[in-house]
């Protein structure tokens, strides 16, 4: 038994428009900047949740790399949550010590992470047996 | 004064791709498919809502164009709230008669639309004087 969520929004942008869109998604949300993604091994920076507490994060990604979206599923369990996923058609593309990049059936990449959202996540989790 | 919100997360992807790409996320959100996004007035099929009632939307586009995810802010009134991410530095891609695409200063496209989530829309939308 696991459970798991669509518990992150992701906006990436390259080293290119990072800096410009991080600024136009804080102001559109009316959420401060809280940091700005330049650690390479920490390239995010979080604005305010949206409803439901889904997180809205900001990844600066490498330069070159297209401007997009992509969405983030939180799991208690992740090796659990990725076989899942697996069995009803996706990809791991690329696994990390605690978390994979995962394709789905036509190619649209999508992340398997631990849940990190807390009572948020414990309150909208569906529990899969 | 109005009310927005990121209401809707799409996950789009081309006739290649779209029947595979709704089958696994159907499953993989455990809810029912609704529709099949054939009409090409209505290329849209709604999964079950995400945490907040945030929706979630597959949207079949066409042939050749890339898998993406893109988000939809919903508002109260559209000309007012493009007008206002115009000033913070988005571009209006395309305008219909109620909503228009339109590209952050990246080039990521989302949309401005009618809200369309109800009473989700009015327990968290944010409202700009």
């Amino acid at each position: 038994m696991h459970r798991s969520r669509i518990g992150v929004v992701l906006i990436d942008h390259p080293e290119e428009s990072y800096d410009a869109a991080a600024a136009f998604w804080a102001a559109a949300r009316g959420s401060e900047r809280r940091g700005d993604a330049t650690d390479p091994d920490d390239p995010y920076e979080s604005l305010a949740p949206m409803a439901g507490g889904i997180g809205l994060e900001l990844q600066r990604t490498g330069s070159g790399t297209p401007a997009r979206v992509h969405l983030d599923v939180e799991t208690d369990d992740v090796r659990a949550a990725i076989a899942r996923v697996e069995a009803l058609g996706a990809t791991v593309v690329d696994h990390h010590d605690r978390w994979a990049v995962l394709a789905d059936p036509g190619g649209l990449l999508f992340c398997v992470v631990p849940a990190q959202t807390g009572d948020d996540f414990a309150a909208s989790a569906t529990t899969w047996d």
